[in-house]
Parts: C-alpha cells; structure tokens; sequence
C-alpha cells in the first residue's frame, strides 16, 4: 500500500512514524507500507525524512500523490480546502483521501463539492495530540490507544472505510465512527472549548499589571490549564474558524455559568443559598470528573491515578444503517 | 522545636512529612523537631500517624498546642477562623501561627481580631498541590523548590518571621514575601480563576445531553484542564468565599474576552478584521506560556521541557520598609 502524507506536522510526521514502526501489517496492505512525504516547507519535510517518517519526499503535490492508494491531508482545516481543489485534478483513479483535522463538517462538504466521484473521501480524526508542533516533537506511539474518528458519508464505498480503518489500526488507534456534525459538538465541548480557555486564561493573566510577579507564583495548576494555549496557533484558529455555532453554543454555556457564579460571589456573606450554590458547582464537577477517570482507567484495566495515559474504549455506533466493515455482530 | 500541625489533610500531612524527613536542621531548631498533629477526624488522624506525618497526635485542640512553639492551621480557610476563635484562650506565651490557606487578607484580618497580642500570626501559602486530597495523597517532596507565600504584618516581630522562614527553608521551599491583598489577587488569577475555569467546564460538558458519547473521545488535553476540578471541594468553595473581590474582577475578565472571541466568530466568514482577532488571540497566548515555561525552566537550569518540574525563583521583595530576616544585603 503507498500511503502520502501531506503536511509534516505533529500529526502527519507521527502517522508516518506509526505507519512505518507497525508491527502487525494487515494483508490488505499488501505486504509492505511505502510512506511518500510531502510539505510546502523543505526544512520540515527533511526533518520529517530525518525523523523516518516518510520513505520519499516528494516535490510537488502532484508527485506525492500520482502512484498513491490511500492519501492523508494532515494540515490546519484551512489550508486542507485549498489541499483538496489542487489536488482535485490530479488524484489516481480509486484513491482514497482522508484528513487529520479537529473539525469535519465543513471538510466533508468541501471534499464532497472539490473532488472527483472517481475519489472517496473519509474524514477522519485522532484524538491525541500535544501542545508542541512540527516534525521534531513528532511521536510514533502518539496514537497507541487513542480513539480515531472517521466520519464517512452515507455513499462512501466500503474500500475506502476499509482503506482507513487499516491506517487506523497500524497506528494503534482504535476507529470510532461519528457523524460529522455530531462530532463538532461534542470536540467542540471537550477540546475546543478548552483550549479556548486555556488561551483566554493566559491572555487575561498575561496582559494584566501584576503579570510579572504572578508569573513567579503560578505553579502545575496554571501550567496544566494553559498547556494548550501552547499549541499550534493557525491549527487552533481554523478549528474556531470551522466550528462556529458549535463553539458559540459552548462559549455560551461557559458565561452563562460564570455569570451564576459572579451572582453567587456578590452575594451577601450570609446568603447561605448563594453559598450552596458555590458548594454544589464544585461537588458536581468533583463527581463527574472523578467519575470520568474511574471509568477511563477502569476501561483500561489500569490502576486509578492521574498518570496513566487515558485510552478510552472502542465503540463502533452503527450509523447510517450499515454495517461497518470489521464490526462484530 | 515543637511544631502542631492542626488538620491532616493533605498539605498538613505532607508538612509533617517533609519536617519529619528534613535533611539539614538549622540551629534555631535547637537539634530536633517534635511534630504534633490534631483533626477533628479520628480516622485522618491515624493514617497522618502511619504515614509517619506526625510523632504524636493529639487529642484535642488545647492538647495539640499547650506547648507548641509554632502551630501551622492547615484546614480550609473558612473553619480556619473557628480555629483561631478557639486557639485564642489557650494559646501559649510566644507561640507562633501561621496557616497555609490560599486567601491570606481574610485569614490575616481575623487573626488580627481573635488572636491575643502575646501571639504572633505570619500568613502563609504554599504554592503546590495536588488534586488529590488528604493524608493518603501526602508527599514529602510537595514543597521541593516551590515558592511559599508569607504575609508578615507590618507589626510581625522578627523572631515569628524567623521561625516560620525555619518552617519554610525546611520542607524544601523558598520564602516570598508579599502583601496580602497582593497576594490574594494575584493568586485569584493563576489558581483560583484556573480552578474554577476547571470545574465550569467539567459542570458544562458533564451536564450536557451528548456528555456520555463525549467522554468516550476526551483525551489529554479534556484531562488537564479537568484536572483541577477534582480538588477538594471544600477547601475551592472557601477560597471562592474569601477573595470575592478579586475573583470577580477576573471572572469579569476572563467573560469579555469570551464574549469578544464570539463576536469574531459570529461575524461573516469573509471578514478579516475578526478573523484576525482570533489569530492574534492564540498568538499572543502563545507566546507568553511559551515566554512562561522557557523562564520557569531556565532559572533552574533545566532544559526546556513540560515535564520538568516547575520551581519559580527565589525572589525577596522588601516590603514594609523593613530588612526581612536572613535576606541577603
């Protein structure tokens, strides 16, 4: 199977290490795995052939993809659309495209209005990541155990899910198939909504007066919750930009709940319902939370605590009335 | 020195561990240090006992400080005043208290009030956690290299600063002087606003219709920034109910800058201008976390890395007009 890669990003550099580090190589492949690399900056794609990554850069989008079977647009949601009208013309019969991208709506309407019928296309989306970008922080275990969204159409062939399905598998990530308009809300909810906040955290403390001596002060809370704020800047800014109502409706939710607190804290000092309410916002959200890793790592036969790496389970909803390829009754 | 510790949660039993395992004794010390441990719960207090937090614990709160030459408070701050309340008759002549609560303002204010002069008071806070909470969880190296906040009154008598600087310099920590006002409002921005943030999140996601199918594909990044909400609940509701006045202001902060990112993101697609209020917003967040770790890591001299640990400079403002003891010319 030739696989291209196009963007060598964190994503794309580390699927071509997974892809090229797999130990069980379905039959489907064929044998062997060929990764073809490509970038529009040659010092990423030579640290990317530097890291083994990729077995051939190649020079132009053209040449990345002219010999490929299955095709992997790894870059911020944006430049994927113009990814996708220039290579349009040039794609192989029969190849199978998918993406990497944190939002798939508006993805799959552009591949569904750019490409050829003779091109399936299957969006996709791991959920792993890490606030460092490039090649240079690129991993090839970044995908062990990690859920993987694909979000196929009602049409896509069964070859093209199948095409995928195996990446998915080689990279150790477990296929989860989603809705794509379903999949925005809920990623909007517990990955863009958060490094929203994380940036907005580090923007209001960071712009204030005092931020030169707080700066000394803040320790492991504030570097967990504005870790994201480090990560890839155009990648953080075509998720809000393709992910609108869905980001707006959490964005509301959130001061909505400020606001209740804000309520709560001007409150009388002897206001005892306004301090209950105080009480119970943190009771909630402990139980949940707790919950949420208890269930995290119970899933995994891990022991509880904060350390272990988080896979959560495999699930395959059937949707779309079909069967998807590999499903166990 | 005999030092009570009064709660055993986790910082007050991670306090008797770091004295108990201190390496070097400074002569103020005078050879040895007996660590008496008091909590309104008997079970807490047996496993501080077996977890070799305390020597001896004691049976009640006059018993715990008869002759106790510092006593640390180390509960929520709210029952903290009922402890001072109650310490205040039977308190010995010279004796030193401090807390390690993370509001000081209140917390210095009623020791001002209930306390007997013949009593000295140094507020105090150490900057490190963790999210979990009580003796169980408690870690002789919490406080390794981190930064402790002590809050002197302009009336503190050198030989109380001393004594709690001998506390400090000996779990492992580096002595802060700052104002409590200060203090409290810089805190509220890089731990109290974090910590709420943490759990409104948690309550939003968690309590929303797609939260079951939501947490099957929250990863790293939902845990971080969920992290926080699995603190102890009463000691977050207590912080929020004695720094009103400085959450809100951030609370406030933290709602304008989100209603500005939903204004970009309702405007037309085609609209620069607020597009590019997007752009600037993850850039310029960027670059201060990224300014933040890179300070934080080099003033260790470590290599920069997330997973170092985070340990802020030693850093003495003078304060008060007056030489703070062991301060360096």
């Amino acid at each position: 199977m030739r696989i291209t890669i196009i963007g060598m990003g964190l994503i794309g550099a580390s699927l071509g290490m997974a892809l090229r580090s797999a130990e069980a190589v379905p039959a489907i492949v064929g044998g062997t795995v060929h990764i073809t690399g490509y970038d529009t900056s040659r010092d990423v794609l030579r640290v990317a052939r530097e890291r083994l990554a990729i077995d051939t850069p190649a020079k132009s989008l053209a040449d990345a993809v002219a010999q490929a079977d299955l095709v992997i647009i790894a870059t911020p949601v944006l430049a994927a659309r113009d990814i996708l009208a220039q290579l349009a013309p040039v794609l192989p019969q029969g190849v199978v495209v998918t993406d990497v991208a944190s939002t798939k709506a508006q993805i799959c309407a552009w591949a569904a209005d750019l490409l050829p019928d003779h091109v399936a296309f299957v969006g996709g989306h791991p959920m792993a990541g890490r606030e460092q970008s490039g090649p240079a922080a690129a991993d090839a275990t970044l995908f062990q155990q990690a859920i993987y969204c694909l979000t196929p159409a009602v049409a896509t062939p069964p070859y093209a899910l199948e095409r995928v399905e195996t990446l998915v598998t080689m990279v150790g990530a477990k296929p989860y198939f989603i809705d794509a308009d379903e999949h925005d809300g809920y990623v909007a909810g517990i990955s863009h909504l958060p490094f929203l906040l994380s940036a907005a955290l580090v923007e209001i403390t960071g712009s204030s007066a005092g931020w030169k001596e707080m700066s000394h002060l803040a320790a492991s809370g504030y570097r967990d919750m504005s870790r994201l704020a480090a990560g890839d800047v155009v990648m953080h800014r075509d998720i809000c930009l393709t992910n609108r109502p869905a980001l707006i409706r959490w964005i509301n939710d959130m001061v909505a709940l400020l606001l209740e607190v804000r309520t709560s804290l001007e409150a009388d000092e002897d206001d005892q319902e306004e301090r209950d309410k105080i009480d119970a916002l943190f009771q909630h959200a402990k139980a949940v939370r707790d919950d949420w890793m208890n269930q995290m790592n119970q899933r995994q036969g891990q022991r509880p605590g904060e350390d272990e790496a988080i896979s959560p389970p495999v699930e395959r909803p059937r949707l779309f009335g079909f069967r998807m390829p590999g499903e166990r009754k």
